[in-house]
């Protein structure tokens, strides 16, 4: 079986299968067919030695969102497409939603895509040897790393903060002001990601600062977006356990949060401080602007993107980069009245 | 992770998993459980490198986002994003700031990722037959369309609201509740563009109700985004000129024009109110909860592909929607005291 037999059956020249083959654009949809056809009727397997020598080798990086509308993932988004391009590659964007198995999404895109590597955004803190394995390809944990999971650190990248830390430092400002009754507004505290690690952060600076735990003070939203941190903070004041402040553990939330107290006549800070991580664009033109701690998050993109085309290229290994936050001072927070 | 491992796991042989992967009868339900549980648990991807043979190659369709960090266009994107994937293409981004060529940006990713066909995002209303000549692939103008330029109607495609009519329907939501000392917040009143459509219907509005414009009202911000609105809305206020509500041409600029007219001492909406266009979702989480005009953003998403891949696969032609936004009645618009 030759590359004659099918033009001839096909009826149309050898250039033109070859054309077909080797997927040029100037061949009619109805010539393409009638060639793929044949070409499966008869089981050619096309020379792969030819035919890698004409086929463009892939120059796609994968970028797998999970979190579909997070709005703190649009600038690391920018920024890693900006960097993709600049060194020469093409992004392949992936986004799934939260509840999404980001590890079988991301090992599907790179075999159909081919991809030469993968930066993951807003994966899971938990991932085995035996799940990444699925991937073959250098990835990158952008803004998370692998806190609850098994993996060697020479088998993955990772760009993040430190997010039991920041989290205890956010905390901490609204200790220094006073408050003592601080609830706090999260995904869940035990999803293995950075819900329970930022939740961490929460009770370590309670316990440093002789601060018991009190559990109706803990809000648990089970999604990671405004609408669920909208009624978290409804089910919270439904509560009626008193507290003066609230760290919710991302602006969109805090932004949601600030919302439905607001809706329950709460003022804030007079009544009700609130802080929160993250740094997106929205959380300075909330009213008052919401205290947060900013995350480098274009520098996390560029990073990512770095450590990515080094392992791409063979120039580097696997390695972990932590980046700090800068405490924005707003005004959500002040002391307890 | 190939066939073999997943075999291995499961403790059957790899013609086993073989006849599990392609639905073959033979198989008891135990063994097939068992295999399809070590299948999610491995992330195992069954190989397709044999159907990539005869596939085309290239299945690239790019969308160009002129307008970085509009967060208008994310749930857009994200809508797009779908769409293509479940086309059974493959999304290429490419976002640029306001002020770039989007037409150059997209004849030169054309070209460099072989794309199929191509959604632009934000980009100009004056398009010539000799600029988008560059493009030699189906195009589709998404949230805008060609009002200012000189192209056929059946040299492109589009999906948008009528942006003059709408805005014109917005300033009449004013109008109605007693205001005449209007204000209004854009980009350009010349920009050949969203801003100038915007500012058309504004100006009708107040033609068609016996206003006179009044230049002093119109405060232009020289860009799109909220930094630039926030300062835009600071210099109108300075002006001193008095007026009871503002109509945004965006609600991103209306979130920060809101911030800015909180922090010179005015309230919302007792001593102005305030209407805009889009509905971005943080626009339902402001104090109070911005009155806008929803585009339906992922439809205008659906519909860009659904038109881009009826022609890249030659089923259809060229072709124009226009779609409809729903009023939202917030908290941000009430009588004038």
């Amino acid at each position: 079986m030759t590359i004659k037999d099918v033009a001839e059956h096909s009826g149309v020249s050898v250039s033109t299968v070859s054309r077909v083959l080797n997927n040029h654009p100037d061949v009619s949809e109805a010539v393409r067919s009638r060639v793929l056809e044949t070409v499966r009727e008869l089981h050619y397997v096309p020379n792969s030695s030819a035919r890698d020598l004409v086929r463009p080798q892939s120059d796609a990086i994968g970028l797998v969102v999970r979190g579909v509308g997070n709005p703190f993932f649009s600038s690391v988004i920018r920024a890693v497409e900006q960097a993709v391009n600049q060194a020469g590659y093409t992004m392949v964007l992936h986004q799934i939603p939260s509840g999404e198995d980001e590890i079988r999404a991301a090992a599907e895109l790179a075999r159909s895509k081919r991809l030469l590597g993968l930066i993951l955004l807003g994966g899971c803190f938990d991932y085995t040897p035996e799940q990444t394995a699925a991937l073959e390809i250098p990835f990158v944990c952008c803004s998370f790393t692998n806190s609850f999971g098994s993996l060697k650190k020479d088998a993955y990248s990772s760009v993040s903060i430190d997010d039991q830390a920041e989290a205890r430092r956010a905390v901490e400002v609204l200790i220094r002001q006073g408050h003592r009754k601080i609830a706090v507004l999260l995904d869940s505290v035990q999803d293995h990601s950075i819900s329970e690690l930022r939740y961490r952060g929460y009770c370590q600076a309670l316990s440093e600062n002789g601060i018991p735990l009190e559990p109706d003070l803990v809000a648990e939203t089970g999604a990671f977006d405004m609408s669920a941190a909208y009624e978290g903070t409804r089910r919270l004041l439904a509560r009626k356990k008193e507290f003066t402040a609230l760290f919710v553990i991302a602006d969109s939330m805090a932004i949601a949060a600030m919302k439905a107290l607001h809706d329950s006549g709460r003022r804030i800070p007079e009544d009700c401080s609130i802080i929160a991580i993250d740094g997106i664009d929205m959380s300075s033109y909330t009213v008052p602007t919401l205290t947060t701690l900013i995350q480098p998050q274009e520098a996390m993109g560029e990073e990512a993107v770095r450590i990515l085309v080094d392992m791409v290229e063979e120039r580097a290994a696997n390695r972990h980069i932590r980046m700090d936050t800068t405490l924005r001072i707003g005004g959500s927070v002040a002391a307890p009245n």
